[in-house]
């Protein structure tokens, strides 16, 4: 299928097991008893899976994987793919095989893309409100338990950029960890005596005095948490291109303008991941 | 811990591998380098949780694990039960053990009881919304992928009740199942010939006149799909009891009054599973 | 392949992981030794599956998954399919495909299609004993571990229908739930505060006065276990309608005919999945 | 808990997935709505585990471990363990615990226990029909798909001896082996030139003709298949010691005496495991 | 693809497992990004896999599987098949298909021939070392943990032979059970009393006074554990035939063909697989 | 368990299903066989693990994992921990328990800790061979396939530092992607448009023009490939602090220390994890 060259859709390695096992979790034991009951073996059917409101699309990709799962001989055609920003109305994808089939799957494949265009309906909300900055949205890691591969990915189609895909790939120092450390100095002394060149270092800092600790320290990005606009400014002028600087805390598409203005690089946001209303969807026989 | 009677938490047996399937996607390969490099291990902490907004919980049963799943020897200590409506700034547990554990289980014990008090939180609302009618609010197969057994347990601690858990629980016959049977009257026959007695059917109709040949074939339930409010009273005073009625569709805070005040016994809605904002919470060292 | 359309066999998403089990169980680590060891990799063959006493089929759809795990290369052409009634020496299936594959894909498929074929075998001569009557066969929880699945839909394979497939989708209250709860009332008042409406309940009763309570609080099913003909035979008579009921204890080939003539709606017999001898089959080369 | 030494329970490792499966079986995603909604949480209660019919017991290992795994605070005491031939109405286990968590594991319990001592029974009847000669009585590969670690076990149970697991750990060369192979001399010498000197050869003869050949290329095992008792003599009396002989098909309680007075060492038989009626058993409270 | 007959590589229903486990630990959750970031989905690559330096070849399955595991569309065409000797610069395989998927999955495919190959070769050169001689050179238990299945395999590219796949395939009883068993001659009776026919007997022994009474006791093999040559070869004499003979202990390419000459039917050395280093190998574009 | 502070052993959540696993393949389907027969399960022991040889130790959380698998009962006293440097005849560790499972989980256990003290040894050596100049040693992907994450661990254990642990933590760019790519500049521009903030990006150059063009660029890591230690030197004072080096290619306990007085920040070493030998271990009871 299409997918935009940005989104990098998950590979089928790591997204299959994930549908398989909504699949799994949809069929119970006895499977669909509705559609085996009503519904001759050999009936054909043609559906299409339509947008109801606009939104930006996500989840093409798993929704085709649940087809093809329930049924290999299910074709799917993809009309606006994962990263398309549409009207409502609009044509997502037309899905042919087995009546059966069609419905089994009908569920799960609307689930995912339901879901998932919600968090890139949102995502893509925050990235035009910046449009003209130099920042860049970015998720964090609360998604939905199960689901942050392709939570990450919608992400990606709404325009945004992916933090850590979980505590292993990156250092964060938080407050908590500060306070365990006695301190910046010493957790970064400790940081870098165990950790090999190629994990980056983001620290946390709730006030400017921090900041400048942190700058002589070298770390890679600087957390800027819950801090207003002047403060963000201050901070962007302070640190002068020596790190990486990250806001975060209330981001609202009433805020990330002005936030995004003070010229932090990046502004991360939770309420893309856990707080998106799905995008509403059909599927039309 | 404790939980109130009426919320029946999922079996450990079924709740563990969903919660250590969220904390293996978390801790990835390298695990939470950031706590190992910067807290010794013997460090010990207490963490309390806590309800920034106000709303109901559902989750610590989850939450609870994740801890013990990542260190048998931290306790945890439930100070507001499932099901518990609460107000903001309230404790709701308190975490004690390893300052490490409880920092590499915080996202994913958050990710749990975030998610899962948004849904108790949004059905809550509806179930007050209809207080002294006899109308029940349910939830559907709307959830979200793999986590269905908990989000329909986070209906129950905001006051709902469970629909189907999947395909394989019960019939709901739709408009497409009916095309391809050739009408109610099959449909019915079809799914009478071949289900068990321990089996319920629904069948949904969209207008009066579908409702008649409905009761006249004796199903169970009937799902009354996106009728307005005196419609819906029609088909009340119609069914005079023959059926249990179910209404569905643009169900929101806003609506959920009228249409209880039809008289159906069940009102559906999706989006207490699949658009509910988490609730806002922090887990405070 | 061929399933008679009252068969419903399992889906393949949830079939084909028990017959992968299976395989995985009879190959162990090293594999077929003899056959990879006495049999040239490019030796082709033809085998028929015969059966070599008279009964019902169950299970081909296994039997053909599992030599379509074992190589995808295998045809299997069906000639008898699930839910026949065969003589002794009817051909039931024939494969055609690589002589290693044939001989270690060969006793998986026998022992599936062979404990299955003896469940249907079993139902059938009970549905065959009960023709005229109303009442239908049906099946139990007491099954294999793990094959709780394919024994079921082996039970519709010889006509017989399904009662619960666990203890998640329908509500069956015993005695000792009654002792707990405190009587039948109790016990019905608690399960209809918190169960949803689409499961079903029903109530075991030992004695008829116990069933003058049962029809009074409108309970979907009735089990009456371990009566006589005479007063099953009452209970139809004082239900009149009321209730579906369903008869245990004792099912055998010779008490079926009788119950079934008290005009009881449902048999449940444990004995057709948990006592059947294997149907004698063979794969002759 | 006790086991009889001879007897040999599978490891725990090894035990504990197959039971865990069939727990998630039965309790699907809803888990044991009964239960739950008509027994409070607190409630204890006891029950014994009693056999209904006289027979051999194997499996108490498995029923343990499930209410084990159900709710571990559960204590289970063996009063007759596996192994034990017992009379109808013998006090097998007693369990005590939360009400709900007896009633929750109740059937998968008594679903090990028996289907197990209903093999192991029939193996004893066998074992028993041949005491005094030195024949042994040995299952096959026709056991229960995903079941063959415990149904070997059961066998054990009932006095018998395990043949291969699978077909991994022991070479059995049968007709459409040496079909393939061009003769019994090519067979047995391509198995020599690439089998380990750890794995037994055993050979399939339906003739005595045969026989001699295989005594001349020095197999292990010799398995006679099909032979009346007066060939299975004469094949004692011409391997004079040479091989290890077994004698399989048409083995039944009615025969075996006849077969084992032949002089064959090993007596295998399908039928304990395939066909053997569950032991009738009952869990009161 | 092609395999030479001897080496009979492991069945794809037990090798695929281990190849996807293997992807999904090198793509995580995040998958290859590097390719994805640089290389567009449409750019075709052809690789040939090169041995760098001369060894025998193990594993191509593996690396076939893993290629056709990240894309179906790729091909894989074998140029020196699996138990192969080659020099170094010898083309081992092609493998032409999208770009992305031909990085994705080199190193894991490397990983797997390299490591194999290693094995092979260690294990070639040791059975060269003996050639002429009855010696045949097995493998032990002490293989890396999760590879066993390919690293057997990879000993019998090597020309070697393998010993037990695990502890449930044969007996082998060594010191510390002869200590608990309270000597040679109650160790056996206890094994003979619970074994059935088709498990093979091997004792160690250290010293050759215990060497008579194992003999005496009919035990299928006998290990002479860390025997010098000359004690060998009194073994050989003293034993005469009556059983194998596995030598093991300080086996290298140095003692090795003195070992054999001393006329053991075995060696067993476990540095094959434990301390092999991998064969050094590259993917050229 | 005792562990030194810089070694960060593996979460046991992620630690114990690789040990878990490696366990069952030992088991296979009957367990040890020969345990159970020959000693009796009330047998105690004790068994203390010895270095036969000197080196760096690693892996005992997994063997210690490994018994209390087996059997909960055991003890596990640790001697020498987990990245302790010891000589031959060094107790390791004490283990307690059934002498059943001793022997059980024997194997196991000493396959990890020879294994992962091979890959600790080999590590330390180079550590120890660069000491006094600022260059870490480093491992890279090429590790055994399922053992990366214990792998990782051993290289720690022996003074190294830990490169990325998949494809998907960091970016490396290599020829291959170059090629694709059109060169260096758009690369790195099409990485950046793309990649999150917390990802590094490493480029490997061969050739010191292209080198430059790294520089300005501005990745944070150069891998210099198979550069002769007077290029390397070039390399670091044409790089003058601008990026991180590291340096790949031939690094053996010869090379090693000229390549580090070059002043190159990193070096890796794939043979550190892939053609380690065991270090030679003994479990003594």
């Amino acid at each position: 299928m299409i997918a935009l060259p940005f989104t990098r859709p998950p590979h089928p390695l790591l997204l299959e097991p994930i549908v398989r096992h909504a699949l799994e979790e949809d069929l119970g034991r006895a499977g669909d008893i509705t559609s085996e009951l009503t519904i001759p073996a050999e009936t054909q059917a043609t559906a299409k899976l339509m947008a109801r409101k606009s939104g930006t699309i996500a989840g093409l990709v798993a929704s085709q994987a649940a087809f093809r799962l329930v049924d290999p001989t299910t074709s799917f055609e993809v009309n606006a793919p994962d990263g398309s920003t549409v009207q409502a109305g609009t044509l997502l994808a037309t899905i042919s095989g087995p009546a059966r089939a069609l419905l089994s799957g009908e569920r799960v494949a609307l689930n995912f893309v339901g879901h998932l265009s919600g968090i890139a309906t949102a995502t893509r909300a925050l990235v035009d409100a910046v449009a003209g900055t130099k920042a860049r949205i970015v998720c964090t890691r609360k998604t939905t338990p199960g689901l942050r591969l392709v939570e990450k990915y919608a992400v990606r189609c709404g325009g945004g950029f992916n933090h850590r895909f979980g505590l292993d790939n990156a250092v964060l120092i938080k407050d908590n960890h500060l306070v365990a450390a006695g301190g910046i100095k010493p957790a970064i002394e400790r940081v870098r005596a165990g950790l090999g060149h190629m994990a980056k270092v983001e620290l946390e800092v709730d006030r400017l005095d921090q900041l400048e600790d942190a700058l002589a320290l070298g770390v890679d990005t600087i957390l800027l948490d819950n801090m207003p606009p002047d403060t963000l400014r201050k901070a962007v002028a302070l640190t002068n291109g020596r790190a990486t600087l990250e806001a975060s805390g209330n981001v609202t598409l009433a805020t990330v303008r002005a936030i995004a203005e003070t010229g932090v690089d990046y502004i991360s946001a939770g309420g893309i991941t856990h707080s998106a209303p799905n995008l509403d969807l059909g599927l039309d026989f």
